[in-house]
This record gives C-alpha cells, structure tokens and sequence, in this order.
C-alpha cells in the first residue's frame, strides 16, 4: 500500500468508529470522584492548554470565579494571585476526558454528566449547563447569582439529573441529536428541540424520585428555560466519540478542535493528543443590543467538537437562524454546511437533513483537504465578553497553520510507522 | 364602491380579524357543561351536518363507541339502532364551536379544552386527544383499552390539564404555532415540536398540583409520547379564530373546511353558517404497513380549519416529511406550500418559515380565486380504516363544486346586502 492508501484505509477505520459509536448519557457525578486525575486544587479550561499569564481574560474570571466557588480563595483576586502563583492549578479540559463551553471551567465539586460510548470503551465528561442567564461561570461571570445557581446545580439539579439517569439506565444520545435535526437544530448554536426532547424523556424520572415537589417543579420549569442544556450532553457524546477515533495510525482526520481565545488547537487521530495550534480568531456574527467587538473575547471554547463530529456549521442547513447571525438566508445556511463537503470524506448517515432530501451531513474532516483547498472549518459558536457574559453568536474559522502543522507532524507519525519492522 | 371592491373591503376586515386574533387555551371541562346547546345524549361528528344511514363506516363506528362510552347503550349495535331511531343524536362539531379531529367523535362527558380568542369574544372546544394508540375512539375504534384510556382522561387528564391551565393563567396558542414552524412542525400532520414545546409548558404546573404524584409521571410520559397533543389546542385556536372572521358581508374568504369520509364542506365569511358540500376525496398517501387504499375512509375530520389559517399544508415547506409521505422531497414541500399563494389573498404575519427566509405562509383561502385557478386547497391528513384505527397519511383536496356552490351562495348573499336600504 502507498502511503496515500494507508492514509484513506485509516480514514475509512476511524469513519467505522464514528458511526458505529453510541454514545450514552449514563450518570452524573461530581468531577472530583470521576475525571481521571482530577485534583481538588485544579480548575479545566477550554481550549488546548495554556499558562496562566498568556490566558484570556474571560478565562482568567472562570477560572478565578470557580476557585472562589471551590472555596481554593477568597475572592477573586486572590484566586488570580494563587493561580498564577501555582497554588492553584489549571489545564485543559481534554487532558481529563472532558470537554467544556466557552471558558469550560470545570471544578472539582462540579457535577459533570458522564456519557459512554460502550463499542469503545471510551467516556466523555462535561459539566452541567448552568441556565438560561446570560451571565455564567462558563462566559467567566462569576457574582452571587452565579454561586447560588452553581450551589443548586451541584446539590439539587446534578444529583437529580443522576439519579434520573440510573433510573432510566442510560439515555442514547444519538437519537435525540438526528431527530433534532429535522426540528430546526443544528446542535451546537441550537439545540433547542433536542432540549425539549430531552427534558420530556428525564422529566418523569425526576417526577418519580423521591426530589421534594417543589425542586421537581424547579428541574421542570429550568429544564424548560435552558434551550442549551442538550448541547453540553451532545459536546460529551462528540468527545466520547472522538476519542474512539483516536490514535489509528496514518488518520488524517480532525478529533478535536478547540479554542481558549488565545490560541485554537486541533489534534488529529493520526498524531494521538498532540496539539496544533494557532491564533484564535475574532468571531463574525452578532452581538446583543449595547455590545459590539471590542468587547468580545476572542473564539473560544471546546464545543467545536460538534462540528468535528458532523454538527455545528456542519448541519446549518438545518438550523436557517444561524445563517441569519451573520446576514445570510436559507440558501447561505445550506451554502455554508456544504462548503464543508470539500474538506470532509463522508455524508453522516444518521445526522440528515430534510431540507436537503434528508442527506448526511458531512463529516470527517481531513486536514489534507482543508491544506489542499484552503477551506478552513466553520464553527457555530457564541460570543464572551472579555469581563464575561454571553454578548452575541456567530461563526468562526480555526487558523490555517493549525492544519499546515498538523500535516507535517502527521508526516514524521507516518514515516516513523512506516519504518517500523513489518508484520 | 364596486361589488368587487366590496369584496376586497370585506376581505381585508376579515384578514385583519384573522391577524389579530388571540386564540387563548383557558380551561378544560366536561363537554355537556361547556358546548352551547350540548345533550345528555348528543354526539357530535367532524364534517358537514349528515344523515346516520349516510354516514362514514368510521364514523358510525366511533359515534357508537361514544354512546357506549357514555352508558347510552350496551354495546356497539344497540347503540347503532339508537341513533337509526333517532334515541340518540348526533350532530356536526361546527355547530356547537367545536372542531374534531377524524370521526370528530365528542360526547357528553368528554373533557374539552376552551379557548378563547379574546378580542371577539369567540370561545371554541376540543375534545383531549386520546395518545399514540392507532386505535382510538377518533379513528372510529372503541374496545376494553380505548374506554379505558378515554375514562383516564375524563377522570386523571383532563382535570389536571383544567387546573394546571387555570393556574397558568391561560396559555396563548400562537406562539408556540409560530414557534414550532421553525422547528419543523406544519402542524396539523406534524405538530411533534409544538407537542413538546407545550408539554414543558404545562408539566411544571401539573407537578405542583395536588395530583398523585405517580399520575403526575403518567401524564408526563403520556404528553411526551403524544405527538400530536398540541395538534388539537391549534384546531381548536383555528375555529375561535375563523369563527370571528365569519359573516363579514362580502368577505369571499373560507371559514372553515371540514369533512365526514362522505362529504367536504365549507363555509365562506359572507355567507355565515351554511354548508357547501361535495363528495369527500380518497386521500393520497401511503399507509401503514399492512394497509391499502381499500381499507380507507375518504377524506374526514375538521382538521382542515389549520389549512384555513394558513397552516398544514399550506405550510408544508415547514416539514419536508409530509413531502415525503406523497412521494416527494424539500422542494416539493415547498412547491406544494407555495401553490397556494394563487389561492389566498396574503401571508401569514407570524407564521414564518425558516426555509423560505421567514416569509409568511399564504392564508385566506378566496374561493373567487380557487375557481378562477382552478386549484383547489392542498390538506395534509391522516387516513381512518373503514373498521377505525389510524392506517396511513397524506394529502386531500375538497371537491370544485364546493367553491363553485360558494361562489353562488356569495353571490346571492351579495346582492340581498346590495339591496338593503343604504346608510
């Protein structure tokens, strides 16, 4: 076989794995008893990892606001002295298993949902959506409306979410995604009728638990509000489902992308969990009435992992309102999930789209494609103030020396695979 | 002003009624205490006004069903020879500000929904619908489990649906319609998002009752596995909207589309209460495995008020999954949806569609126009076995002479207001 054979054989493997992957919601748990080295003096972030005096200021705040949450510091400036004094630690959140929105601070008391993708043996982590506020810990707003709804997260709503799951003994999470997907979802930006999808299939569990009424009626009307909550469980089932795929040798094809607003990384199954990075980008879109650019962070986040599994800007054709973010119709929605056909070596076969005869979206995106072609990946994604708070939605493009490294690392994998002793 | 102009005049008051319209659900309550002129032993039938020996084999059947439901008889064919003998009665669901779905079948002690459309003061009712059963009393099927789940709903259902709305304070209908168009809902076929949408809604108000709280989860699971729920709350905000649109001198625009598997009729604004009728059609669809076009019922139900106001098909290109159920795909739901424009005088305000940039779907069907065109309205619908339960789906159209007859009847109407004293 040629090099270039061993390469597509090796797409074709790990193409197997992404849609043989089931992805199921299994439990929720604390992260300190579940993430793989988690620490009880470490805060995840989003993004590929980076040293504190580098990260962005949004970051800086969820990280400061989750050690003030932990109680690791007093207040946040101490928590900033700490951090940078590496008194408390950071790092990314895919070194953990976990994958985080925005910011994506994660703390040790946090509940994280965890999601298993069985086939493989893999599990994926991501903690709780934190509601329908626009200020949150994961756009790096940290005050006491913020704590107080973290605190009934992590004592009321994680462990009911948890024990609703057990009682359920799992929840697939594919099915909810491909049948949001004929109800206006792309599952990244939108998620809204996944959400209500699954606030419908949990909602009679936590009506059936032991929960005092008046929280049940609490889970039900915040279930109802968060039209995002579905999302963090479709970045988990997207993480559980790439990290089957990584590590085939020769694999040109993306498992991560991420972003920390200072720099966007990618990994790609071929190079394992090496990470090539680049400047993050500004991001196109809109910003909510008082906002503009000069107040956004810049692109941010691990949720990009919908768009490497095949969603995102991937599916936008079926989600017309997120075209609309950056001044475009119906037509430049199925336009820009299109363009994504030239960088990508497959149609999803469970993730269709009525209004393109319900064809696949496409998937699998091949860092020699966007090389060849110069067409970058298009990410759906939100906008953090830089002192926090959601302050619009746009799109995003990852930097081309992301894949330009990537190509040469997968390179030298090769050549060092290919000078091993046969059989 | 010419009689042409009069007619446009009227048609533009009647669309302004249709716009401003405020269908709002309020309660629910036992049929015989709420329908205007309801009996102890009246059932009510979608469709036209008919005869029982004329009657649909379906509808007779569902009819009887009621009657039994209601210990009007002993069994299926002591009821039949009732209602022969005229001991027991029946009557059109249009008639008492009711519209059902299919056999139309609404009895006595059946618990309605109420809603009403403020700002004309018309209340319309709906019978509960029965879950996601293909054999239910509205598809002319009445056994051991359909009584028993018809009592459910007299008994548990509707009451806890009653308080839970009138402790909401009442639920507007519009908005979720126009909600769920984007995502993926015509609803009238498909109205899966809007049941959703609804069901959230409404759960968080039902939990804090004093219901049992292992009936509370019944009713969730219930809400979550019928689909088509909210289906009936739109009909019913279709009949308290096209009933203040009735009888505006002139107006040429339909109120109401109704059928009984035997007849079609319709009613125009200006000619108020009166039935034009024509032969029901054979649906075009496909059926259920199992099934054919010789085990169908024609053309039932008075489902056809959400095609009256602009929903349905006339906003198939909402759900390209109706395309399909006729063999077609995205562009022709949108042609199907689109060919209506010739029809009607405007576009809907609020029901917008994603896949046509938000535009409006065509409303206000003038029968001037559909005999002009010659094109008659397009119905998305469901298909009734002869012997009752659910077999298929698919499109309808009501016969020419209906509009035709229409046209006449305006006309007349016309002429008699033309000779009326001026001033």
């Amino acid at each position: 076989m040629s090099l270039k054979e061993k390469i597509n054989a090796a797409n074709t493997r790990a193409l197997e794995i992404l849609f043989h992957s089931t992805p199921r919601w299994l439990d929720v748990r604390p992260a300190i008893e579940v993430l793989p080295g988690m620490k009880e003096n470490l805060i995840l972030h989003a993004g590929p990892p980076i040293e504190w005096n580098r990260m962005a200021s949004a970051q800086k705040n969820g990280v400061a606001g989750a050690a003030v949450f932990e109680g690791l510091a007093e207040n946040i400036d101490q928590a900033k002295a700490m951090t940078a004094a590496g008194e408390i630690l950071i790092d990314a959140c895919h070194e953990y298993n976990t994958v985080g929105s925005m910011t994506g601070v994660t703390s040790p008391s946090m509940p994280v949902m965890v999601v298993e993708n069985e086939p493989y043996g893999t599990t994926a982590y991501i903690n709780v959506h934190e509601g329908p506020s626009r200020n949150r810990l994961t756009y790096g707003a940290y005050n006491t409306a913020v704590r107080k709804n973290l605190e009934w997260i992590r004592d009321v709503l994680g462990p009911a979410l948890g024990a609703a799951v057990r009682a359920m003994g799992g929840m697939h999470i594919g099915p909810i995604i491909a049948r949001s997907l004929t109800m206006g979802d792309e599952c990244h930006n939108r998620p809204t009728a996944g959400s209500a999808l699954f606030a419908l299939e949990v909602l009679p569990y936590i009506i059936e638990s032991n929960l005092d009424r008046a929280e049940v009626a609490r889970v039900a009307r915040f279930l109802k509000e968060t039209e995002h909550f579905f999302f963090h469980l479709g970045m988990a089932a997207g993480k559980a489902t790439t990290d089957a795929m990584s590590g085939v040798p020769y694999c040109s094809l993306v498992t991560a992308m991420a972003r920390n607003g200072v720099e966007f990384g990618i990994r790609v199954s071929g190079t394992g969990n090496r990470w090539f990075v680049g400047p993050a980008a500004e991001i196109e879109g809109v910003y909510f009435s008082g906002y503009g650019p000069e107040d956004a962070e810049a692109d941010m986040g691990d949720s990009a992992i919908m768009e490497t599994t095949g969603l995102g800007a991937f599916a936008m054709a079926a989600s017309v309102s997120m075209a609309y973010a950056v001044g475009g119709g119906a037509a430049d929605a199925m336009r820009y999930q299109e363009s994504m056909v030239d960088i990508t070596v497959a149609r999803h076969p469970a993730y269709q789209i009525p209004a393109l005869d319900y064809r696949g979206t496409p998937v699998g995106i091949d860092i020699r494609k966007v090389v060849q072609t110069n067409i970058l990946p298009i990410i759906d994604t939100a906008i953090a103030h830089k002192n926090g708070g959601e302050i619009g939605v746009g799109i995003a493009r990852p930097p081309m020396e992301c894949f330009v490294q990537a190509l040469e690392g997968l390179s030298v994998a090769a050549q060092k695979e290919l000078s091993q002793p046969a059989g």
